[in-house]
């Protein structure tokens, strides 16, 4: 789908070659923060502090937020330092502490120079936190009541100090010590009595995580619980921030992202494919090639310990590329189904039996259909349409070898993943091709077994 | 992790068999909704109706919204009719379509039945929707205001008719013929000075989707536009409902399992893992399956087409699994970068050219390093440690192959999802095991082809 103002970039740069800026004015003011930053970084870079000196107050931090780190950089480079105090003063915190981590060391200190002493404390606090925590991705404004306050007290709080907040339609309850009390809704707060007390409407039973917690535990709770904002607590059930949902879409995508890089064996990076150079893309592809590279030579040497086989029924080689195929095909849709379920949280380790009774059974359907398939596929295409030279037994062997490929296959890639996560790896670093690189050594072992066996009787 | 019901799941069982049901009462009323679902799930089925109907009306309508469909029938078939009305008359009216479809007919019948003809009329255009559109997701349960209305009036308003509304924080303004005109948040309303009016405050350059946009497109414009809810108009731009942000959540986890599943050459499904029989799951695999290993026999054809060449070089046949491979671990990295670039709209079809151009680059210095790999490990290990009977040229044929294939891998790889959301097939179907045949078969013609050339020389 294309957005509005894609429509509109050859206008605006018409309007910019023609120094019409009120007219560029005019259209900003109608624009939303995340369309401008989006317009600013297609515009050639001499535009961009020109249109971002055009942009209304209140919506120049906001967009300034929206974009790419490296248009930040251009842009804090051209502020003075007046403007660059007033971005940052609109800007939250975990937006700061974000900027901050991404720019190089000389923009860091003037950053912190024209940042105040109370706000540096905080921002130093926020940059400990370990990298995918709640910690690193709470923000600090959030609207803080307390249990004896009324409930007219509490909106007149929020309309005095909600304009900095980051969402006022979740507020939290804490004591003198910060610890957290309880959680009352905006909703609630409306729909409440003025006279009622904050103590006796607020939610008790609050869900809340401590700052170390991984962020994708985090975006479990807001899917089970239909989240708008998680409080996050210290290890003493103190409240030092909220994450608010709108955060946890973008980190859904991310971790879901860096799933899918790591079943196609890929190691996973946070950045978008065109901002991506080539030298990085290779360096995150080519340690999972070769090393399923010298894993596939594995394979290799099974083939020639057995050349002679071969060469004695020619036959057979030309059914190794589908028996490893269809057994690493099978391989990876177990694999993949209990990857994806343990990433939503639908099984767990304890669930171990009864995945491998469902994917046995699975299996053994799976592995008749396709026995079935090839035998007649044998004979109806390989003997009589080519008249290929497939005797009977060696066709049994084949529909015999792909039938307990296809049963090994679904075993080992359902297991793998949830052995892996139980001792603490990722279980999506077993996908797809490592898993298919155990499936093809032993679908070839099993070839070559059921071959011996057969053949030479 | 482990939930705190889980931990009392026993305790409830104990307080069952001893019928003492004011335990169960007052710890049910400490309990959220989710979890109360998920513990009714859990327990024997004898149980479910009365544990139920011990708890407190406000949690019992929304707990039953959160169960799967099996329980919630056998809930209905124990409910009275009363029962059954009290229930429908506190479901969100989008619940009660999603439970309309997931029910049998004389269960729909008897829900119809105790429906007031008004909801009924909702309920059927709620029903009419395509499956996966934006009409199928949306709740008609929304304040609409209007733009001569105070703020004052507007705050009245929502306190009266709130508590049946999904959600109060973002409210719309519409005309006297339910056109969009503008939206303003809750925020905004507490924050203004309760004798402005709605329509001076009001922002108007909304966000908005039609019915019929795929609820793909939404989960996008909600992580772009960072939305707690989005408006949904008719093809006369008049408004019909909202999506809230807690249904994107789910359905960006949704689309995201089926795009794996499809990368996986699974037919997706929408149901748990644990949930879906042996039988769907079989049904969900053996297509893909079946397809994948016929045309893997192109690659066993390709083979026999070359058996004379392979009997003159059996070294040749033992790299046939590496090469194979190694296409295609290069060709699905490739096509999964692509296709997930495509779902996060990061790049489209116009970027095809810089995309290939990527991937040919990337592909060299990828083709190359393996090359060279290889050729080092057939000298090291095959040659120097095994004493396999490798010549040089055989060897220079296994590298030129590698080479040439990942190069093809990758650009086929890329370029495929690309054509395929061109042409409106899904691109994900085009991922992994569909490119891996195609490249496997493309590596043996080169592989081949190369041999005969240098061998032959």
């Amino acid at each position: 789908m294309m957005y509005a103002w894609e429509q509109n970039k050859e206008t605006v740069v018409t309007w910019l070659t023609d120094r019409n800026f009120g007219a560029i004015r005019a259209w900003l003011q109608e624009q939303n923060a995340v369309d401008i930053a989006a317009l600013i970084e297609e515009l050639p870079e001499v535009h961009h502090t020109a249109v971002y000196r055009l942009l209304p107050k209140t919506i120049a931090a906001e967009a300034f937020a929206y974009m790419e780190s490296d248009t930040q950089e251009r842009l804090i480079r051209a502020f003075t330092d007046r403007e660059l105090a007033a971005v940052l003063d609109e800007l939250y915190l975990d937006d700061v502490a974000d900027l901050l981590e991404e720019m190089p060391a000389n923009v860091v200190k003037r950053l912190l120079r024209v940042t105040s002493p109370e706000d540096r404390r905080t921002l130093n606090q926020l940059l400990r936190y370990p990298e995918n925590s709640a910690g690193s991705v709470l923000t600090t404004e959030f609207v803080d009541l307390k249990a004896d306050m009324t409930v007219a007290a509490a909106l007149r709080y929020i309309r005095t100090y909600g304009p900095d907040k980051e969402t006022i339609y979740t507020c939290y309850v804490t004591d003198s010590n910060r610890h957290l009390q309880g959680v009352i809704t905006a909703r609630e707060l409306l729909l409440a009595h003025e006279t009622d007390r904050i103590g006796d409407r607020m939610q008790t039973n609050t869900v809340s995580v401590v700052t170390t917690e991984d962020q994708e535990t985090v975006a479990g709770l807001f899917a089970r619980y239909d989240l708008i904002a998680l409080p996050v607590v210290d290890s003493e059930n103190r409240l030092v921030g909220i994450i608010t949902v709108d955060d946890v879409v973008d980190i859904i995508q991310q971790e879901t992202t860096e799933d899918i890089e790591k079943m196609a064996a890929i190691i996973p990076s946070d950045k978008p494919y065109l901002r991506t150079s080539v030298w990085e893309l290779f360096r995150s592809r080519i340690p999972w090639l070769l090393l399923l590279m010298v894993s596939a030579t594995f394979t290799g040497m099974i083939i020639t310990a057995f050349e002679s086989a071969l060469a004695a029924s020619v036959a057979l080689t030309a059914f190794i590329p589908m028996l490893m195929g269809t057994g690493g095909n099978s391989g990876s849709q177990s694999s993949v189904t209990v990857i994806r379920s343990l990433a939503l949280d639908d099984i767990r380790f304890g669930d171990l039996f009864r995945v491998l009774w469902k994917e046995c059974r699975v299996a053994l359907l799976c592995g008749a259909a396709l026995a079935v398939a090839t035998f007649v596929k044998i004979l109806a295409v390989d003997r009589w349409l080519l008249g290929t030279a497939v005797t009977l037994p060696e066709a049994a062997v084949v529909c015999v070898a792909l039938f307990i490929t296809v049963l090994i296959a679904k075993l080992v890639g359902c297991s793998l993943p949830m052995f892996a996560k139980r001792v603490g790896f990722d279980p999506a670093v077993m996908a797809s091709p490592f898993i298919t690189t155990i499936v093809d050594a032993i679908s070839l072992l099993v070839y070559f077994g059921v071959a011996s066996h057969i053949l030479s009787a």
